[in-house]
Parts: C-alpha cells; sequence; structure tokens
C-alpha cells in the first residue's frame, strides 16, 4: 500500500457530538484527545512521516467565551500528551494575539520527544490569511520561494487530508500545503473516532493517482 | 433554496472519457464546450452570480504538446462562446508566458457581452504560484490586503466547487478565495454532463451550514 508522506487531520463535530449525547457544546472538546493519540499511534506503525492536527483557528476565536477556552484547553492537553510519544512537535500558529495560549509557547520551536520519529505540527490560533502575510513581492512566480515565505514554511506539502464530522471543506487549512491534497471525508464526528477510519481513507488514497497538478 | 453567490467549476475527466470511448486522449476537450455552455444557462436561471471555469493550468502545460494544443484551442473556443451570452467575463492567467494563448489576450480586461448578467472568470494558464507571487510583505493579516494582492483580486470568494470526474481535490484552484468552500464531488466525467449534476450539488450545498471558518 502507497502510505502517504504527510496527513492533515481536520477533527471536527465536537459540538454536534456533544449535543447529541446531552452535553453542552463545549463539553464536546475534553473527548477528542484520545481520538488523537490513538490516529497518532496507527499512522505510526504505518510509517507515516508528518501528521498535522488542525487544532483551532482565528477563526474559531470568534465563538463564546466558553467554547474557546474549553478548545484552547484541549489544545494544550494534546500538545503536551503528543510530547510523551516519539514525536518531532511544533505548534504553528499567531502567537502575537491573546489568544494564543502561553503555555504552549515554548512548542513554537520544533522539539524532539522521544525517539522523534513523526514530524507532528500542530495548528493553534491558526489563520491562512496570517500564514499568507509574509508571502513576500518576490517577483517570481518560484514555488520554494513562495513556500518559504509562509508563516507555516516548516510544515511540508499535505498528500491526504482527513476530515471528520461531514462537511466537505478546508475552513482555511493550510491553503497552500493543500492544493494538491486528497481530501477524505468522515461522516461521523471526530469523538466517535474509530481506527477503521483511517484505514477506509488509506485504502482510498492508494487508489488515487497522484499527479500533483500534471 | 440558497443559491450560491459564487461556484467554481473544475471540469475534470476529459482524457479519460476519451480513451473510454475509444478516441485519443486530446479528442477530450471538444466535447468539454457543449456542456459549458449549458451549465452556464443553468447557472443563470437559477441566479447565480458568479462562475469560475477551471481551464489549464501552468501545471497542465507539461504534458505532450497534442495534448496542451488541444486544452489550449478548447479554452478559446469556450471564452469565445460565453462572449455571445449575457456576460461580463474575464480571463484570468499568467500571460507572460508562452503557453498563453494570444487570442484570449484581449480578455484579459473584464469586458461586458450582452445584458452582462453574469460574472464569469475563465483561468487559462493558470498557476496558485502565479496568483500568490504578488501577495505584499504587508505587515498585516487584513484579509482585504492580502485578497487585493492576489492576480486573480478580480475573482470572488467562492462558495461552492463542483468538480467532475471523480477526484477530490483542489488541483491548484484558486488557493485564497477556495479557503471556505464547499466541495462537491461529481463522479461522471464533465463530457459525460447533465443537468441533474448541477441541481443536485445545489441541493447538497442547500442543506451545509455556511459558517465562513466560525
Amino acid at each position: 500500500m502507497r502510505v502517504p508522506n504527510h496527513i492533515g487531520i481536520i477533527p471536527d463535530g465536537n459540538r454536534r457530538w456533544a449535543v447529541n449525547n446531552g452535553l453542552s457544546k463545549e463539553q464536546g472538546y475534553g473527548p477528542g484527545l484520545k481520538p488523537g493519540l490513538e490516529l497518532f499511534k496507527i499512522c505510526k506503525e504505518l510509517g507515516v512521516n508528518e501528521l498535522t492536527y488542525y487544532g483551532f483557528t482565528t477563526d474559531n476565536t470568534k465563538r463564546p467565551a466558553v467554547q474557546t477556552k474549553a478548545f484552547t484547553l484541549a489544545c494544550i492537553d494534546a500538545v503536551k500528551m503528543l510530547s510523551k510519544e516519539d514525536a518531532s512537535l511544533l505548534v504553528v500558529g499567531n502567537t502575537k494575539s491573546p489568544m494564543f495560549p502561553k503555555e504552549l509557547l515554548p512548542f513554537t520551536e520544533r522539539k524532539t520527544f522521544g525517539k522523534g520519529t513523526m514530524k507532528i505540527n500542530f495548528l493553534v490560533n491558526y489563520g491562512w490569511e496570517w500564514d499568507l502575510s509574509d508571502v513576500l513581492d518576490l517577483e517570481t512566480t518560484n514555488r520554494k520561494h513562495i513556500v518559504n515565505s509562509l508563516k507555516s514554511s516548516d510544515i511540508s506539502r499535505v498528500d491526504l487530508i482527513i476530515r471528520w464530522g461531514g462537511r466537505r471543506r478546508l475552513s482555511g487549512f493550510l491553503p497552500v500545503q493543500s492544493v494538491y491534497s486528497d481530501f477524505y471525508i468522515i461522516d461521523d464526528y471526530w469523538p466517535d473516532f474509530k481506527p477503521s477510519h483511517v484505514y477506509k481513507a488509506l485504502q482510498w488514497y492508494d487508489e488515487q493517482d497522484i499527479t500533483l497538478g500534471g
């Protein structure tokens, strides 16, 4: 099986899951932690080299405070959890905004944990416009120059994006690294993660031809 | 029904259609013209305000010359065909490359034809890296400034992208205007276009909640 080098994870549906389970919306984020670790372990075993988790965005921070607090806490916990694994870990996001949690500042330079087997990027207070805001007027259409000017320049091209929660859109996820990505949508909500979701996504990816736009 | 303001069209599968019909690959482009007009007429009737057709990309120009000639000719014919409709028409692409057909140079400034009812953008020799190459170092994350720095700045945010040919990816299509777009994939190849494709896509779009990342 052809395993993607880099998988982007959009773990959506936490609030809808909470409401369906008789909880308040903000209670949907905590139950997303265990799936994140399970997914990491499956990808590590399969030989995936890089994983990017879509934590929260600058768009998301416009939600009610009780929700922003809950998803921020879940992201802090998730990054700490992943730092106990074999990972080369980097948090990417706008640190100049007050919405960026100071607990994660030490992770904004890539650090190796354990054997550092997998490159993990975790987007926290990420905004596509923030990401693009330093793309210089390079008088060039050279891809490397453009990619190197991104705030997220340490994140590679994404081969496969898996989105939970049924929505068929990027919602601002890494617009430049995603230009050639294949999208796989899972209707189940993220807290209802099952290993079979990943296996099915990878099986589907294996059947796609990769042309990089050619 | 909530009709999208702006629909992006990725008319893929011409070559696979040709091969399936016992033709050589380059013969798959011509039969894509009629569907393009049919789609325009349906969208006009439904009250869609803006349509963007993905003609060909700088990536595509790396294909064998017999194919690049065929898809370039099909794009020239398509633009001329649309200029006979009620359309405010603009061709967007890298005119500085020899792959840009000189026949379409007059269309690189927006022109009104007939009643100019619909805004139509046609991407010809378009490259995502070309599009982003002028995004200035604005020391800002202001969306308007970024969007105005795009080569494709005259093209609005895309609400719905419909892709024919079964592939689930953007292939470099307007990365900035697509950050919040909903994707609808049709397995049939583009020359096998049916009006029901569009109606189903719009029905599906009507069921999506629009959050713009929020």
